[in-house]
């Protein structure tokens, strides 16, 4: 079906069920008594257009797998059909909640699209968390029917409602293309049309749970008009159109993909579901990565920059950079992703490598279709949100509110209030708002390490400790101190390279980590205590565990 | 205050009320009482977005007049404001109509952000039009007050409402100026806050009038919601981004410039609004031209790509292209501009230019964020739209519907009752559907020939004529037959290059083009008369007036 020759080898033919009849359309059944000029937002619409526009066009491939498979849009939009009728056999009504459990791959790819087909409302959820904590989940969204990826099907294990496995092979006699099947006969060809529409925009569309770090995970729900307004944006912030590749790295599974599934749909641009293959060589073309974690180091950007990738760095759980390095915040999953990005700025082109860094680090203005963002005093028991100066200096916490934002937390009226304090969605990120509007953030309020009474931020700490040319990583959290109530403590990964200088010596190492702080940092947030350690505690999503530090450091 | 060195020449400071004073907030009064998840749409929000985050990037020039001027972001955003204010003191109130009578210039750009932020709705008008036509739209539209350019006072003449007029100086002493100054003070710098917010998105944004080539002119509502998705659409399509330059050809007072002005603010493009200067030279870098009007022969496209010049069509009064040649389908100005777009295809590439331009010549899919369209059967007195077969040959109206439909017909419930008919907005477009979805538009329903029975489409006649060598222009009309009922009557601007060689043979030449029309027109289609005209009747878009035609015709 597809002509693109680099997947020309990709020795593949969907099943049966997967072809779609001659002629078919490519719309769900009218609305009746809507206004002419009104159509809800809903991002399913952008599959459909694009299997209509470019049926013949590759839209997903799923290589470097047992069973490699290649999808064009036509053919995935009928496996999306077929998946929504075949969820509606199962008995999923409109607004239930059908789990996913699977790493990048087309069952993810099908469920972000396909469920919303059905008008029931997806529960990605992370691979890597234990089974009583995936049972939790299933048990607070009242999931009714969980698809599930082969390899992770002992964590859908005494599940109480429908389990349908995927082994991942696109051939007949896989569980789930007999799923599939069953949805097409069961349609008997009523197709699209036959599927309701959404009449409403502002109905659920997925339900992502937070990491928990702090207590049990909260359940977000997301809209279709947010999903539409994020993916547009994202599909406009990426330069993303249908010339483009996606090549997949974050988790599908994670806030729902940032709306990426849908800003590809939109931009008509091809999905490729793996990374991390050995053989990987460099690549002929400009590549842009979208990156997130901490705040990328200078070194690192220069590193990147050296290979070619021009990095996109998003602060929260995640980064992003497109024609060059670009900071976001992604709050992830109450902000749909991605709600600021720094916009470069002309004159930063000629200052020096480090210094430009220092200004592509900020996180910069609201996204293209969010709300302002603020950064506002947070007074305890209070409703009043009162904006900081914009003076580069004072810390506050960033809040938002728009389309952009969550609906709701899932059956938690409680944490939802909370989180929507003041009329805005509070986000738990501390920083700066500089004269220009733009903002960097500081640390996650319980992040801030008080010392001699001053406020130093971890974060901006790790930031100086890790320009030392032989830190690799680097984690500082606050450690009970008799005379200044809290000082920094410092944990350390070495750079490979600079291992056995300093084996034996690692108390050498600190005075010279503290002596480069010294020169950088004020006296009040130069680490106290450094300790090299091997790795770090980390997040099933990369996240450096402060908490499990802090266990650690409690027995001190 | 701007550092583009391409502007450095334009001798200008901005009046002392366009500069904003330090740390002004650029956002509106925030709504009360909205949930935490919702903001409405509005595209004003973009230029106070752009003033933020580019303060110094040139926003708009407008240079080669006798008083050029360069605005910034910031410096433009103050004027948009002292503009809103300046027309809230003159009594203006929510809902209200302004009328702006201008060429491009910054007297209209400034209209287009400025009136929303007061929420009143601009009524542009074209200024090609005679008095007693905007007397009657001035009149029809209710305006409150009208913003004219001095070159075009003649047509606010005897106005019953007040008039404020620009000489399009920029300097202090420009009445304009004056009344932008009046603002300012009036608000005793409230600024942006002090302006509020709409809380509908659904609220009118423009009243535009059509060009009335049958009965009186309708006044077009759009709204905030629909310019707020056309613009995105429209900076996505054209991929315009914060290093493009747009250069203005379009009237702005056309359909509110196709929602351009709101996709530049949204894209943080440099908007420049003058053309036809005579010392334009080839440029150095590629150019992106957004063509209006009729199909283009490929004989055009095959001229305007040797110029470097990428032209994008749109059908209707219009058309666009961008990386390659596009055909859009702008329906003027119930759609806010296009609604549909030509999407090349993958093997179209490896097709002889001929071949090439007739694929892209079709009008396509429907727009980014356009609901789907549609070719329907036209039955007098019913309700009920049937899809025609999609096998490029049956004819059908053009009918669409959702958020980029204009909201009504103002104070003309009769006229949008009938351009809504069915649930959708009627075109009055004649196309055929291909069984890949896309459509070519034939022609306008009144414009069939009825030839023998047979339906003859002027639009197809006129593109085949077109395709002889010595042909400029032609326009093609039914006249009345004793034997067929009608018959195609050919009107022919001669290509300069060929006059002399003509001259004194026209009826030669007709023998030439009807023997040319014979080997690619069925025979009832082929024209029964050739007329050599040197001239052909044109509305002030450049429309040629078939009505005029028809008039000569008749007295024949």
């Amino acid at each position: 079906m597809s002509s693109d020759p680099r997947f020309a080898g990709i020795n593949f033919t969907p099943t049966p069920a997967s072809v779609p009849p001659q002629g078919a359309r490519l719309s769900r059944k009218p609305l009746v008594n809507v206004p002419v000029n009104y159509h809800p937002l809903n991002p399913l619409s952008f599959i459909l257009r694009a299997a209509l526009i470019y049926p013949n066009k590759v839209a997903l491939v799923h290589p470097n797998v047992p069973s490699p498979v290649v999808y064009t849009f036509s053919v995935w939009a009928q496996r999306i059909q077929n998946l929504a009728y075949a969820l509606i056999k199962a008995g999923i009504r409109p607004g239930d909640r059908v789990a996913v459990i699977a790493p990048n791959s087309p069952l993810i790819a099908d469920a972000h699209q396909g469920v919303l087909a059905a008008r029931a409302v997806t529960v990605p959820i992370n691979t890597r968390l234990k089974h009583h904590e995936v049972a939790y989940i299933l048990e607070h969204s009242g999931a009714s029917l969980i698809l599930v990826d082969h390899e992770y099907q002992h964590l859908a294990k005494d599940a109480k409602v429908p389990v349908v496995v995927s082994n991942d092979t696109g051939r007949s006699g896989d569980p789930y293309e007999e799923f599939l099947a069953q949805g097409r006969a069961f349609s008997q060809e009523r197709g699209w049309p036959g599927l309701d529409t959404d009449p409403d925009e502002n109905a659920a569309a997925m339900l992502c749970y937070t990491s928990g770090t702090t207590g049990r995970p909260k359940g977000v729900i997301t809209t279709l008009r947010g999903s539409y307004l994020g993916a547009v944006a994202n599909a406009f912030e990426g330069q993303i159109n249908k010339d483009s590749t996606y090549l997949w790295i974050l988790p599908m599974f994670h806030a729902a993909g940032w709306t990426y599934p849908w800003a590809n749909t939109f931009a008509f641009s091809t999905q490729i579901g793996i990374v991390n293959d050995p053989q990987a060589q460099k690549l002929k073309r400009p590549v842009v990565a979208i990156i997130a974690g901490a705040a990328p180091t200078p070194h690192l950007i220069g590193e990147l920059e050296k290979t070619g990738i021009k990095p996109v760095h998003v602060y929260g759980l995640t980064s992003l950079s497109f024609e060059d390095f670009i900071t976001l915040i992604a709050r992830n999953p109450q902000t749909y992703g991605p709600f600021t990005r720094c916009y470069d700025q002309e004159p930063w082109k000629d200052l020096s490598l480090e210094d430009r860094a220092r200004f592509m680090a900020r996180q910069g203005h609201a996204f293209a279709t969010a709300e302002e963002v603020r950064v506002v005093a947070v007074e305890e028991g209070s409703d009043v949100l009162v904006d900081v100066p914009a003076d580069g200096k004072t810390l506050g916490e960033i809040v938002t509110r728009g389309n952009i934002v969550m609906k709701e937390y899932f059956n938690d009226p409680e944490a939802t209030k909370k989180a929507f304090r003041g009329g805005c969605f509070n986000t738990g990120d501390l920083a700066v708002m500089y004269p220009d509007g733009s903002i960097s953030v500081m640390d996650r309020s319980k992040d801030i390490i008080i010392s001699g009474g001053e406020n130093a931020s971890s974060l901006a700490i790790e930031q100086e400790l890790a320009s030392h040319p032989h830190v690799l990583e680097v984690s500082v959290i606050a450690r009970n101190h008799v005379k200044w109530g809290e000082r920094p403590m410092a944990f350390v990964i070495l750079h490979p390279q600079h291992v056995s200088r300093w084996k034996g010596r690692h108390h050498e190492f600190a005075a010279d980590l503290k002596a480069h702080a010294k020169g950088r940092l004020p006296g009040f947030a130069c680490p106290e205590w450094v300790e090299v350690v091997p790795e770090l505690p980390k997040t099933s999503t990369g996240k450096i565990l402060k908490t499990e530090l802090r266990k650690v450091v409690a027995k001190l």
